[in-house]
């Protein structure tokens, strides 16, 4: 059935290893399909930086020869960079379920400037675009109408996973489609991708009903107001925060953007239901009893402006804690987010709130499978190859094991990383070339024009300020004045009126001594190295120095 | 007892909630006695910060009053600040055990300008100094040769634990001097002060002896060379480590400054047993086979030089990884650390070595009690008031409820924070005047000069930049020439010479149209605002902007 067709390539920009966003081709004929088109969030070492997006610019010149973009599921590292994918790809069509679209309509409508064409799919849907078989398999996530997707190729069928679990008693009452797969597996899988974010945690995750439970007690058993965090887009946490208010005879109240923005969305959807009778403003809170109100909010990864954070450091305008409330953390810890959540959580105890996070009780549990659900996955999909997606190295690595012991021929379970192409022809794999892969970062206005060149020049600046020197000198290049010496961010500025003249008599005496000929380049080189010894001599700090020349 | 005696003050100066760094005053008839006068590392906060210290101001012009201070344990968080409070307290006497008291001696050789008086202690003693009748019990740490200390008062008892857990099975076979706590406890002790860093982890702590069977089966099971890395002041897990290296058949090689520094000192003072033949310098390594070798290392957090991380990154100069090999973790993950340690993780998978790390396997326990070893602690100690210490605000609020569950009145389990003042008279505590604690940040040479106002600084270059402009004028108060515009860390340079061009005349257009009458404070103020509208505006950053006006 190869006859004469190349070998499809698949291509990873994110998601495997080192650049978080989510983000894969597949190359058939010449024509390409993506798969994900994700964003991450910074964190402290990129100085300044707003967004991070996969670096596309490998497709080059290629945008007439894309054909659709898959989104599997509405989370941001699956579809945040949308926006900006769509200023350089306009008239791609991009396929998603219902909420998925509806959640990138809602994200779009931030961004005037770009229009989407979006195409609709369901679970259970096969289709065709330009050479793409696609069919789409439903799978269960921290988010409703996850989507897997199965790419039928000439050279044999891929099947990417998405971001999956297999909860058996997930609160749409619709697991994973395990026969759907089965029947997939059936026919033959050429080639796996699958989710590894908790391929290094043995067993299964407990499923999501068991967190509605804890709630229920948590929540009947509250004496004062009720604040409940998770994300915007976990429909069913929020769901479950929902029941457990009603069940205890409070009245619910969304806080935060980005949940009032979505709770509309996902109940028109029909993924989240609820009274309008249940539901008050802000505003009406405050008429109520505190054991009659359950505030659910965003803020769970301790975000200094979400609503959480601020209501932690007593600077909610609107919602404020009391000794006997109870704050109930529904939701993960995001690494690198631990010491903000920490903050957040020290801050609830100082408003006198009892707060509730998994550490202590079942009130989260992971949207991943975990190690021996994987297993189920693989012995139900039954590939002859297997590449781990979705996780850092150590996952793929852990994830790669399992494929193994499931069977997969170890030649053929491949660890790839961001930016390696792997071949399909005739059912095997091997690896491709590799391409530049990487971060583009957005900071303020600009897409790409911050780089880790900038990054390393803010961290010097961020770790001992800037000196700034302005020589004058005359036509025959003699000092005109003493030079100017000011600093930020070096030293605390009482210590610094003796040491400013300290360092402007250290420039003009190494610049009488030095022979510069009035040369502005050794001028300027004598004023930075002086003054880089003169930092280092005193305060043993090694600033950012700017050394102007003027000549008069 | 306490006729004619002022209430004692108790004074907290960090280590509840704010301040990481543990030191507290207990002040008896006007004499002051510091027990543990620690440090903390700095976090991606505290921009180019080298270390925190206590802000010890407030003990002002008493240094004459300060009769001595007890060290609990070598932990840095407890002794670390002593080489900077030597400089300022120069005759005080510190009291320790051996083993603290040669950490102590160690670290002081790196501050030749310091001078200690050094006394040694041992568990079980008792002593007075000044108006202080003090008493020291063993307690069991991740660090051997921890001491609680009881302060005999004319107004009753203070017993503060140091850091503790209640490990019966520890490796010196000396676990916490329960025995010596009951009799502290029949004479009745007026107030505890302990430890709550895992008050809300219930249960107990399994007993260090777990890790050691893990690690011997680890061990065991491994082909090639095997690296374990654990804090170097850890004695008993290194032990732990070399014996489970012995018993395979490896040699041990200590990698690491603080490594190699402090096994010879727990070697000398007994609390570390090994044979000469079993352990190898690092230049031998290569002349074994890969499975005769186990490494014993610094770098568990994911510090950038240190041992680990630069095996992670391939950059050891002399031990490299391959397949096959097994790094072990035995280490606790800080907070705050998590993303350096995973980073750690993910590249020692690159260099193709297995990680066992505490997720995935039994090879850490805490060192610090959980809640329901708090519980026997003050079941024995019976005191009559409590004050939690050591623990962010949230364990703190933890441990006060586990006192009041053991029967110490609610109204007399205070939960206090840095700079409280507590005043323990006839048997009974209140609070007292708060005074002004803080951090104190150590950067380069300097001790105290750079505080809040010059992190907001470095925040601001370090998120957005440095942008400087020189205008020059003449005597006339018109501009001499095109204002030079130069920047760092704003933009990437390529992106540059024409958004600079366009930023020097956006500065001299405005130049012209305002009305500055040759004011200098005018004409730079007109500069930094042109500036700073100009990035706003082209790239939606807010850089530091330094305009320097040159009058010729």
């Amino acid at each position: 059935m190869s006859d004469g067709h190349p070998p499809v390539k698949v291509s990873f920009f994110g998601g495997l290893g080192e650049i978080g966003c989510n983000m894969a081709s597949v190359e058939v004929d010449g024509r390409i399909l993506l798969i994900d088109v994700g964003l991450i969030f910074p964190d402290a070492e990129h100085f300044g930086v707003d967004l991070i997006l996969p670096d596309w610019s490998a497709l080059g010149q290629r945008a007439p020869d894309v054909d659709a973009v898959v989104i599997t599921h509405g989370h941001e590292d699956h579809m945040g960079a949308l926006p900006f994918f769509l200023r350089e790809f306009r008239d791609v069509p991009i396929y998603g379920s219902r909420l998925t679209l509806g959640l990138i309509e809602a994200k779009l409508t931030e961004h005037p400037d770009v229009t989407a064409t979006l195409r609709e799919v369901e679970a259970g849907e096969r289709l065709e675009t330009g050479p793409f078989d696609l069919e789409f398999v439903g799978v269960t996530h921290s988010i409703p109408d996850g989507l897997a997707v199965a790419v039928h190729t000439p050279h044999g069928t891929i099947l990417h996973s998405g971001d999956f679990k297999l909860d058996q008693t997930p609160i749409d009452s619709q697991p994973t489609d395990i026969p759907h797969l089965a029947a997939i597996g059936d026919e033959g899988v050429a080639l796996l991708l699958a989710d590894s974010t908790n391929a290094d945690s043995p067993g299964f995750v407990p499923s999501e009903r068991t967190v509605g439970s804890t709630m229920a007690d948590v929540f009947a058993g509250a004496e004062g107001r009720i604040v409940c965090t998770t994300f915007a887009s976990h429909i069913h946490r929020v769901q479950q925060a929902i029941d457990a208010a009603v069940e205890s005879g409070r009245k619910v109240c969304f806080v935060g953007r980005s949940m009032v923005r979505n709770m509309p969305i996902a109940r028109e959807l029909g993924h989240l239901v609820y009274d309008d009778a249940d539901v008050i403003e802000m505003a009406d809170v405050g008429a109520l009893d505190r054991d009659q109100v359950a505030i659910i909010c965003t803020g769970s990864q301790g975000e200094p402006f979400a609503a959480l954070s601020l209501m932690a450091a007593g600077r909610h305008r609107q919602v404020s804690l009391a000794e006997g409330d109870t704050v109930v953390m529904a939701s993960s810890v995001i690494p690198g987010n631990e010491s903000a959540i920490y903050k957040s959580i020290n801050g609830l105890f100082r408003q006198g709130a009892k707060v509730v996070h998994k550490g202590i009780a079942p009130v989260h549990v992971s949207g991943h499978a975990a190690a021996d659900e994987l297993k189920f996955f693989h012995n139900v999909v039954r590939p002859d190859a297997f590449i781990p997606v979705h996780g850092e190295y150590r996952h793929l690595v852990a994830h790669s094991a399992i494929a193994v012991e499931c069977g997969v021929p170890p030649e053929q379970a491949l660890v790839c990383t961001d930016g390696d192409t792997v071949l399909l022809e005739d059912g095997r794999i091997r690896m491709g070339e590799p391409f530049q892969a990487g971060r583009v970062f957005v900071d303020g206005l600009g897409v790409g024009d911050v780089g880790n060149a900038v990054l390393r020049h803010r961290e010097q600046l961020s770790a001992d300020g800037v000196c700034v020197a302005v020589v004058v000198v005359d036509g025959r290049a003699r000092l005109v004045s003493e030079p100017e010496v000011t600093q930020t961010g070096i030293i605390y500025e009482p210590e610094l009126s003796d040491l400013l003249t300290k360092a402007a008599q250290a420039v003009s005496s190494e610049l009488d001594r030095v022979d510069h000929d009035g040369d502005q380049a050794v001028i300027r080189r004598a004023t930075v190295q002086t003054l880089a010894r003169f930092w280092r001599d005193e305060v043993g700090r090694r600033p950012v120095i700017h050394a102007q020349i003027v000549e008069v």
